[in-house]
């Protein structure tokens, strides 16, 4: 892990590039993280549209586990930014557009195609940047993961014992086998779901919540949109962490 | 509305029971309520069971709200505790029982037999509660109501123009006309639902809240069966309330 910037934001957090091999990520840390006794930490997930144009909602909030006494950081996911194209996904990314522009149903194989390669791929790497999170002074565990493609958050909470707590967002095609990976999921969930999203399928949200394994998991439905998510839910997923983290 | 009986609790809140014509019913407000502006109310709806026997869970309700500002009120249901009990009412119960019992579904009749005359028979008894809470000095609006059997609260919130947000509990059965009904409801809704409520029909809980004509609704689903609504759930519906009545 390389750090390649550092800069101070206005209300203290501190915010550094760093490259993981070839994975540029980004970590976010308190005011007070230097000073006090290690914090721990939100893996901030987020859809594959590049940590460039995702930046301005991924620093919204790392500054809200910041103001909640949280460390949080992101990595590039595979495919997106300036990373090396994933032609087979982009090909499935392809697929999808051509079926939903005719108005079929989305086939399965679409949707393994499109997810399932990313998730093989980006767990392994978050797991990694964990390893070297981890190991910096002033951040320490529990660890929490926090929104982006579904599938990635399932994987990770059945694969990572150090991932504690997870706020999960419904808000992304899931592949039939995330299902039965979904019911190994034990950890406490909060998951985001728009209940109007028309680009997800709410009657599979709702049965991959059912599926999860978890004894203590909640579903928050709310209004507005795909990218609408009110304030106050954002604000009941922080007080979940709080909850699960400190 | 007659003051039967008047005690202090040990946090401060007054405590008053009263009778309004035959109904009974209880007042709690908030230590601070008799030197400071009038506050808001809260309507504690509950299950047909009898104040009685309802009474520990509703004081910690109340409790609750008089620590957020609120004071909080509630009467007794037609048909229970010490009110003449409604045969046909009693007799649709025994209905539904024994549809139950003998694993058969549950006819709409019985449903509509069960709650329909309920529910026209309460609804004007909590108005006229609210115009006699209204008219005492420390009392004030916004006024939400909370709880209970939620077509009362979907009629309440479609009737009474004073009840300006709802925390609805997505745990009885529910007439078909009431969908009718939601689709008129307009003002915020906060809607609990046990996920795993063996009483409940889920999928006609998310229909009802797909079908709330609120902007702003919001769907909390919890692990913990009927009556185990976990402490953080009680939390959230409480900022609901902090957030809309204040």
């Amino acid at each position: 892990m390389h750090f390649t910037s550092e800069r101070r934001l206005d209300d203290g957090v501190v915010e550094r590039e760093f490259t993981l091999g070839d994975i540029p990520g980004i970590l976010w840390t308190p005011a007070s993280a230097s000073t006090s006794a290690p914090v721990p930490l939100i893996l901030l997930g987020h859809p594959p549209l590049g940590l460039g144009r995702m930046y301005p909602r991924l620093v919204a909030r790392a500054r809200q586990a910041a103001a909640d006494g949280f460390s949080a950081a992101t990595i590039e996911l595979p495919g997106s930014g300036d990373r090396p194209r994933l032609p087979a996904t982009d090909r499935a990314r392809a697929d999808l557009r051509r079926a939903m522009e005719a108005g079929e149903s989305v086939g399965d194989e679409i949707i393994d195609a499109l997810v399932l390669p990313l998730v093989d791929q980006a767990v392994p790497e978050w797991r990694s940047a964990l390893d070297a999170l981890l190991a910096l002074p002033g951040i320490g565990g529990p660890v929490g993961y926090s929104g982006g493609i579904i599938s990635i958050g399932v994987r990770l909470a059945v694969v990572e014992p150090r991932v504690a707590a997870a706020v999960l967002f419904a808000g992304s095609l899931v592949p039939r086998v995330m299902f039965e990976e979904a019911r190994r999921v034990t950890i406490p969930l909060h998951v985001l779901l728009q209940w109007d999203d028309e680009g997800n399928d709410r009657q599979a949200s709702l049965d991959l919540f059912d599926a999860f394994g978890s004894d203590e998991k909640s579903l928050h439905a709310n209004m507005g949109g795909h990218t609408g998510v009110p304030r106050y839910a954002g604000d009941a997923a922080a007080e979940f962490f709080t909850r699960h983290l400190r």
